[in-house]
């Protein structure tokens, strides 16, 4: 199997640990990354504080081939995202040319373009992340990416990113649903995995309808042996008196 | 203001990293918490792997008063909660007898139940999180609260938490509407915050039946403090000719 790649995201916002904004950015990005080939391995939410900014993003980005930031770029006291990074990565901070004309496309007062203007601030040597919805840009310095935290813009701006980051193999899922106890099945499941320790095999109980059933989903990036394991799955499910349903490869089954 | 008391958030599966499954329980633990005067500063998102596990759960259970996890204690080879928990502890991993007792009120064949029985085992020494929903227990060891990853069956469990632990004061909030552009209001309201450095003020832009505005969220645990702030903003935002909306004490406009 060809190398993975690997990425993690950092969800930067109090309202998000305060429980006032449920995230779903990160949702997002792991399944836009995981569509190109860019397995999210790790994810952090931390509060608009400097120190554990600056802190967090040089803990990380050595560990991941990409980083993805998400809040705290816009224009008001609490959107310290760019200074930070720019700390982290001891450069200055800059004004981008670029992000500065698509802001004063818009003409404002002179206070409130002043306040506008922050957000045409990246760290020295940044590069821009464009921003479809229209607003200011986005920007990645080295692996780390900053985007907004507002998920509709967060997402144009992601969208920019295809083609342009270094992938490897997409990692494909087979699902099979069993209307079974999880325990009924642990130990075949158990010893399917063992045999093949390249594919991840998770279990995953719901109840619907009242019924109590299980969800297994087989990951490899090997289309073949997900095949083949999912064969094993479903004949595990039939030795005990099931009758599985194969609902076959990346099926989304997120119930 | 008497001490905070704080928690980290570890959501552990493949499952919310793949993006297979949108994860709803940090939401509710930081809510849920909030309320009764614990505030969560700090969540992560770790896949299913001992090592990082066990190093996590020791990375952070010193920094926080409290650490609350979610998934992976269920029947099958990927729950692997409860053993790195004790690994984390360097304890030996046991059978609950409490658990084991509520296992074995519902029958099932040998095998079934020896599977089913692997929910029952805790680190040496933790306390159980009880489980309104009827399935196994969930366990505590010493600051660590592990939970399991089904929402309604996590959500019964944190509800047994409430009067069990240290709280401190209980973080309100006051939120204006103000239907304006961050950027107009950027200035006052980063003077506000200089002046009241014991609150945190927000700023949290929106798009609604195709008006721009933002919600301007303070918190604090006094509420006269709030009620002040909340003054000068509404006072900020009619200076520059807009309508605020005083949304008042812990509003829900997470729009």
């Amino acid at each position: 199997m060809s190398q993975s790649v690997t990425a993690c995201v950092i969800v930067i916002g109090n309202e998000i640990l305060s429980g006032r904004t449920q995230d779903i950015n990160l949702n997002h990005i792991a399944t836009t990354l995981g569509g190109w080939g860019i397995q999210v391995h790790h994810a952090r939410v931390i509060p608009d504080d400097e120190d554990i900014i600056v802190n967090t993003i040089n803990e990380v980005r050595g560990s991941y081939d990409y980083v993805f930031t998400t809040g705290g770029i816009g224009p008001t006291h609490d959107d310290i995202t760019a200074v930070c990074i720019a700390k982290a990565f001891g450069v200055p901070i800059v004004q981008h040319p670029d992000i500065e004309e698509r802001i004063r496309q818009r003409p404002a007062p002179d206070d409130v373009m002043a306040s506008r203007l922050l957000m045409a601030r990246v760290p020295e040597g940044a590069a821009l992340i464009d921003n479809p919805s229209g607003g200011p840009q986005g920007f990645a310095m080295e692996n780390v990416h900053v985007m907004a935290g507002i998920p509709r813009v967060m997402q144009a701006m992601l969208s920019t990113l295809e083609g342009e980051l270094t992938t490897g193999p997409v990692i494909r899922s087979h699902t099979v649903r069993a209307y079974t106890g999880e325990s009924s099945i642990a130990d075949a499941l158990a010893l399917i995995q063992q045999n093949h320790p390249d594919a991840d095999i998770g279990s995953y109980p719901f109840l619907r309808e009242d019924r109590y059933g299980t969800h297994i989903v087989i990951r490899s990036s090997d289309v073949d042996l997900l095949r083949r394991i999912a064969d094993a799955v479903m004949e595990a499910v039939q030795d005990i008196g099931e009758t599985p349903e194969d609902l076959g490869l990346d099926a989304d089954a997120s119930a």
